[in-house]
């Protein structure tokens, strides 16, 4: 059975048959003591065997890693768990021997990033996938229950919001032997007969079923192609991408703080052991950073108000802070240090925002919305997105975005179009508030960054 | 208000307002009605105006498709509806013209592809792609009800468990202009330093963290690059793949069939409407199939009873059943519908099944079923994976798999390695069964085959 029933179902004298693995072993010369851990729960089980057993002998030879059944009965604990299972077999599943990496002992992250298949045997990552898979199902059970739909965009594509420089190219063709002519790709001998890449977004497409179901959201891979290197940034991450019809930039806000304190809840409420344990092992503040957060009405400030508490803190600031720029990393951490908070910063200058997005009465700002964290950073990034087509179409000209590949959007605009707002939330960035763990790479399973597509 | 919640929580005399769109509109001299539906649940709403209203002849000019805003008071219907909308306020928020190629009339399924980006606004795509939805969320639901961790397998890739001839090459190099070094392709100068993929398969990761979880599944993408132009094949689908520990053969069916049965009877209960309608207009014996399927027991069989049952039969087929050979598409049919019933095919020919399926006492056979359907045929796929590090690399040897890239997933055999299982279901597939579309590009929102990958 598996032991997160046997914790919720079982009792003090209860047979029981479990199957998992041995994390610590403790042996005594008339007995033993084995930490069992199978994965369906952060807890483990303390198993003891004593010289009745018959294969006392064997079972002192098992070593950490090795995958063991285990029949016997549940008792009393002398620790601090509520009972121990008395073993009455201990069957040896799968070996391990002693060139195990993952041994009971404190690992660099770096060295386990090294061993990333095997990883998710540490303490550490159980807490931190777990932690991953239960925010994906609170993320779709939001979602559902407020009677949204989950559309798949498609990964493979020719159109992209972000622009074709920051994406992977692929293809079917050999690429010993690329046919070329007059000096460019002959996409006619490729599968798709046209330059496809792989997206950065599925917002586009995400708007299309906006104008059908009302309210829609995305959840999944996203790719970027930068060849950076840093803390923050992967190749490969997932998105989640609401799309809402009928909906102003103040209601997008309500859905996001509405949305993430919802995650966030599901989260302390299913991962109790989990955040107990990242809390004490990884970010002290992590708890109560959480709790706080579900509590807490967000801030909603406009560009030009940061700007102004920006200017007036007489910092000394490495980038000065003014109206027509984006802001920086150190004014994100002034600005949510000083509300103390979750805050939305409203109508950023047009000319460092997308295309897409409304341009606002004064000509000069647009209705975009980035959601700062304590701790993080920029979380969400969200806006109303121009219906007028006119409007659009002239910010296309201006931009230079390929009006071709983007016909069927701009014809959104004409059938029935109507305002309507979407936001994107890295799911990675989600995993790092949610952890206080500080490396994108630890966040995901097998993480892709430049030069590095081991596994 | 969403349309949904309108029909769950209100009341005749209730003062509502609302905002979708113009389904259909039949005008009178005195008076007019709109069906009205906002995309959140498959029913519309009636909406009756008369010429109390004081934009009247506004109202009357408003086509199929604009998008509207509605308020008024919900009063008796005189159709077969509870209630209709007497309207005491029509506001227009986005124009329609009579070039709107969606017209309340019976469009090709053929020319609704060409407008995949409008589809999803007619009955027959509202349908499928709330049944989508629906079916994905049962999917989740079921999964992390029963202990299971949601596992994010990398998309990029070295490694495949398919063979790397049916996947797409991914690359941040100029195409026009590939770096060759001795006329092979220079991939130091490449993102990742190294050829690499985009999936067809999350198996081999799975299994690893299966071997952390116990019991995890997948839930994402998957590409194959093969230049096929059926009705079942496309480029880009999304798989499910679960992977069990400590989990033999008889107990994966068992965990195929309770989720099918689980999937199925969710989605017969949340999505009744559209079910019917898809009942009535796409598949007369869908609902009567789909409630068989829940209260059914599935069949097991072997293959080699199977292709007793087949030469028994008498029929002169095609292709000759043959007990070393794979089963055509007209066998499945024989056999769905001789047991009247999904039946487990297992124990399939070594030779024609996949390099890490365990390989059975006989060593003729290895330990693989195939879940067949009435009416789709194969569903899922799935085995007991070869747990023996001996005999695993006898067969990678026999077969000339890329060892280097699969070190890690060797490496599995020799830390704690047990007996486990796991299949794959296409989910496309899946949703061709639940609704019975017939062609895979009508259950996806925006399909990729050779030739096409539009929007």
């Amino acid at each position: 059975m598996d032991l997160l029933d046997l914790f919720k179902n079982s009792k003090i004298g209860d047979n029981v048959k479990v199957e998992g693995w041995i994390r610590n072993h403790r042996r005594q010369k008339e007995f033993g003591f084995i930490d069992f851990y199978d994965g369906t729960t952060f807890e483990t089980l303390q198993i003891v065997y004593d010289k009745e057993i018959s294969n006392f002998d064997d079972i002192q030879k098992m070593l950490v890693g090795c995958a063991i059944e285990v029949s016997g009965t549940l008792v009393e604990s002398q620790g601090n768990q509520e009972y121990e299972l008395k073993a009455e077999e201990v069957v040896l599943i799968g070996e391990c021997d002693e060139t195990f990496p993952i041994q009971p002992k404190r690992h660099t992250r770096e060295f386990l990033r090294e061993v990333a298949y095997l990883r998710p045997r540490t303490k550490l990552f159980q807490a931190v996938f777990k932690v991953r898979s239960v925010a994906a199902q609170a993320i779709h059970d939001y979602f559902q229950k407020n009677n949204y739909v989950y559309v798949h965009t498609p990964l493979l594509t020719t159109a992209d919001c972000e622009g074709s420089d920051q994406m992977f190219k692929i293809t079917t063709m050999d690429m010993k032997n690329i046919p070329l002519v007059d000096g460019e790709v002959d996409y006619t001998k490729d599968l798709f007969n046209k330059a496809t890449y792989i997206t950065g977004s599925g917002q586009l497409h995400g708007e299309a079923f906006a104008m059908a179901f009302k309210k829609i959201y995305t959840f999944g891979p996203t790719f970027r192609s930068e060849n950076s290197n840093t803390k923050t940034h992967a190749n490969e991450f997932w998105m989640i991408e609401p799309e809402i019809a009928f909906c102003d930039l103040n209601k997008l806000m309500d859905i996001e703080e509405d949305m993430l304190k919802s995650v966030v809840g599901d989260v302390l409420r299913i991962c109790e052991n989990e955040i107990e344990f990242l809390n004490n092992f990884v970010d002290k503040t992590l708890k109560e950073k959480l709790e706080k957060l579900v509590a807490s009405e967000f801030v909603r400030i406009t560009h030009k108000e940061a700007v102004d508490l920006l200017l007036q803190s007489g910092n000394d600031w490495e980038f000065t802070p003014d109206y027509e720029s984006d802001i920086a990393k150190e004014h994100e951490k002034y600005i949510t240090e000083y509300y103390n908070s979750p805050v939305f910063i409203t109508n950023w200058p047009k000319d460092i925002k997308a295309w897409y997005m409304k341009v606002n009465e004064d000509g000069k700002t647009v209705a975009a919305v980035d959601l700062e964290v304590p701790g993080v950073g920029e979380l969400m990034g969200g806006s109303q997105r121009e219906e007028n087509y006119e409007v659009l179409m002239k910010r296309i000209e201006e931009l230079g975005v390929n009006q071709e590949a983007i016909d069927w959007y701009m014809n959104l605009r004409k059938y029935g179009g109507c305002y309507h707002s979407g936001f994107g939330m890295g799911f990675e960035r989600l995993l790092m508030y949610l952890t206080g763990i500080e490396n994108i790479r630890d966040s995901i399973p097998f993480p892709r960054t430049p030069g590095n597509c081991e596994y």
